[in-house]
């Protein structure tokens, strides 16, 4: 299985939450890390540590890098790019099917409002993909590029050690405490 | 074709950006409109009759009343109600197939970490899934219910009377502006 990796960029300190907000989603649907592309925030930092902590991983952390080498480093392992923006084409064409075929590991860049114009080149990335051509949250695009890209699977997936887990309930709630093994 | 309808509950101030990012997954993948329960905020409803206006409805948005009342009037004329909470049945287990065959409209709530206990009752809920039993983003979850209640095929409907239109493009950006007509 290719792994995939989210690159967030433009990230500033107002968006600690929706950011938060990403690296669950990316957590949860089958990603295998964030990189938080130019900037530092400790506090997205310690949520994501704290999520990993107790309910488990891997799930990897990497903040401050320049999206730039980043980018061409994964590009340069032969790792492909995919950048998720409404101006894209739209996933219900044929992009889902070609990014698969190249099964490659995939790094998915996602941005706010203004991403730099380089992102949208061959340069930069290999598909501009819009979940949707309509304005939307990029913790949404992310949501639905991962289900679809792990075919539905990654919902069912599991984590290593976990300190705590859900046990799925048609009422109520029902959590674990997970012993040390 | 039934509607879908969001409800979101625990909104506080602070919550501004994801509430809109809430409402902004709903419109983009074919819900009808957003209810914020038991608050108000003025920002977030200005948010989102500047996207309806300016990219198209329709879409509905009310806010302040209370949870209960909206339910109660919600199952009264018929329709169903989803809670999406990370303590629900897996998405993948039978429950969107159960959802889909009920044909009724569907009332989606998504709400914040602690929910009043009732909502997974039976009083208040028909189903209670969870998209992955991880913590998640609220975004998230909604985003790959619609997709898969949909079964993908929002992400290509358009919206009427929008003042402005992306052209979906492999490369670069691409918006239009709309002419009245």
């Amino acid at each position: 299985m290719h792994r995939v990796e989210v690159l967030r960029w433009g990230h500033r300190p107002r968006d600690y939450r929706l950011t938060t907000h990403v690296a669950l989603t990316a957590r949860a649907l089958g990603a295998s890390g964030l990189i938080l592309a130019d900037v530092e925030d400790k506090g997205v930092e310690r949520s994501i540590k704290k999520v990993v902590a107790q309910w488990g991983g891997p799930f990897s952390f990497k903040m401050g890098i320049p999206w730039r080498k980043t980018v061409e480093a994964w590009r340069a392992e032969g790792g492909i790019v995919v950048h998720l923006t409404a101006y894209g084409e739209n996933i219900n064409g044929d992009l889902m099917r070609q990014i698969k075929l190249r099964k490659r590991d995939v790094m998915v860049i996602v941005g706010s409002k203004k991403v730099p114009r380089a992102f949208y080149s061959e340069a930069v990335s290999d598909f501009n993909v819009a979940v949707g051509n309509q304005p939307h949250s990029e913790c949404s695009s992310l949501a639905v590029f991962l289900d679809r890209h792990f075919n539905g699977k990654e919902v069912t997936w599991g984590f290593k050690n976990a300190k705590v887990s859900l046990i799925p309930q048609p009422r109520g709630k029902k959590l674990v405490r997970l012993g040390s093994m």
